[in-house]
């Protein structure tokens, strides 16, 4: 997508080897980008958030295992550096699924092609990426062109965290039907929950849909549930982190609150995600592991102290949305009802 | 109740005629009081929300009127004073209340003698909602001690925003059960939601346990219902800003998505309320206008600006909780079904 009006994407690969990002922590204020050098920097970029989100997780760390081959392509450094960036983040299985897709090009390679075999396969991962989001961008596109015909008006939606471009590789998963929406002229507006603690919303989902020229408006995570009440939202979008063969979604803490809100009051509730989103292994969101972060990411906000000196704070970062409050799920192959069946039926490979 | 050990209101006489308050804005970091001397002092003092919470704003628009009468006790005056300090805050209705108190006791009686007598009846006034919010706290303390039993087990409780005895002149009303529990050698742990846009479940609540010596931590407004699903909730008791005469309950924004988890995990969720909450003129909570704050309040915090400089924000301070979510109403009269039978059972003089 653009930024400034020039086209970006948020990863890619420096012609003196390294692998560039944008600092994800530094928006919306700041628009800095840097060069991750080495396993470690990749690593600490994942880990630190400097790039977040299920999908370009999984591309990071597919460069990072590029970057540890130039150094010691062995068996154990590449065992070593995919153990290292697996436990970056517990709750993504991108992260997972990535890895596997760079074990299995490179363990049959010899030592002296993996690094350059692990760079082109971490560049197609991207690619793949891109083309993954904007079939799903497609997908769900006419939910939003019906919602247009119906309300006959601006059609409001209301998303949570950032599952835009920047927590992919490019167009992002909830928010690439939005796009597609807004250049083919619907009027979209869309609410973005602010997402505490980190504020992904507030500072990166505003970012781009401000950057992309698509009308949208701040809010409260605890404001949503109103709007809706009132008739102020006509669908919601989310993206997932880890999605089950059943159709639980684990997505970012609060995605559950919007959900039950959605279901009280008819409002139609669609999570975006590629099947690498899917894992499934699992049938009972409640075996998915939920990552608890730092609890300064709650006590202090811009260097402010929010809370008494005294007082202990605790972060989950996400939770999980049953298959019951889920209305469809939007993947690269097209939209599906929350459920084993439903899943099934797009990836009949997996039967 | 204490401030670092010494017994405390949230307003009071003070020997020199002016009304002393904590100013809350400054909470949790710095402890500072100041004095009201004047009309327009109350009236800032609420519409700034150095004092808030529906009790206090009432008593505090009491101590307003009484302010306003010393320089001017002529009927046009006191109609003034009151139309002011209505203006102040729209949602909640024991600010409404205090003034037909106020009106009731001053009308009648001859301008010289106005002054005195609005003075003694503010402090009646905040006597009265002290006594008040006590008796909701002994009847709300066997939901408690029942869930003690129950667990056997520390009780967790869940509450949104503040309603403890900084919203109030003392004990709190949400709180007020929790205190007694707590001083009674019940094990409880609250958690609390930080309560976006103003924090006031992170800076007051916090605070106001922490001196007490209630345990208790600090979550964002996105966590409760990930710890519902997860049976770390046993109850929830929040606070109202108005509540109709059908039980439907007006309160801080994102009280909604916390009575949906609950119901959708079987948590009994409780609000309690001084009678003075009672809209009995309401029967559909949708009737209850709400107060849209400055977008300031979501893009700022501490000086530091959350969201891009041309991103627009909004900012609804309150939201309506259906009676049907809330599994019983606690008053200074007992406990009742949130519905207008029980409502009438206890305040048979509304019939």
């Amino acid at each position: 997508m653009r930024v400034a009006g020039k086209p970006m994407r948020t990863i890619w690969p420096e012609p003196d080897g390294t692998v560039g990002i944008i600092d994800q922590t530094a928006l919306p204020h700041a628009f800095t980008t840097r060069r991750l050098g080495t396993l470690e920097e990749a690593a600490h970029a994942i880990r630190a958030m400097l790039v977040r989100g299920a999908p370009l997780i999984g591309v990071t760390a597919a460069y990072g295992v590029a970057l540890a081959m130039r150094v010691d392509p062995s068996d154990a450094a590449l065992e070593a550096a995919c153990r290292t960036l697996a436990a970056t983040r517990p709750t993504a299985v991108n992260l997972r699924w990535a890895l596997d897709q760079m074990r299995r090009a490179l363990a049959e390679a010899p030592p002296s092609e993996r690094a350059s075999l692990a760079w082109r396969r971490a560049g197609e991962l991207a690619d793949e990426d891109v083309r993954v989001n904007r079939a799903i961008g497609e997908h769900a596109l006419p939910l939003i062109a019906g919602a247009a015909r119906r309300v006959r008006r601006r059609v409001e939606i209301l998303t949570h965290c950032n599952a835009g471009w920047l927590a992919t590789v490019d167009w992002g998963t909830a928010l690439a039907p939005i796009y597609l929406a807004h250049d083919s002229g619907i009027d979209v507006h869309v609410w973005v929950d602010e997402t505490r603690p980190r504020n992904q919303g507030a500072s990166l989902t505003a970012w781009e849909l401000g950057q992309h020229g698509v009308p949208h408006t701040v809010i409260v995570d605890n404001a949503g549930g109103h709007l809706m009440q009132h008739g102020r939202v006509d669908l919601c979008i989310v993206g997932s982190d880890r999605t089950t063969a059943s159709g639980d979604v684990a997505n970012k803490i609060g995605t559950y609150l919007k959900a039950l809100a959605a279901y009280d009051n008819g409002v139609p509730f669609y999570v975006t995600l590629p099947s690498s989103t899917i894992d499934w292994s699992l049938r009972d969101g409640r075996e998915i592991p939920i990552e608890e972060r730092d609890s300064s990411e709650v006590t202090h906000l811009g260097g402010v102290r929010l809370t008494p000196a005294d007082s202990p704070a605790a972060n989950w970062a996400f939770d999980v949305t049953p298959a019951r409050l889920v209305t469809a799920l939007v993947t690269e192959r097209g939209i599906c009802p929350a459920s084993e069946g439903g899943l099934r039926r797009l990836f009949p490979e997996r039967r």
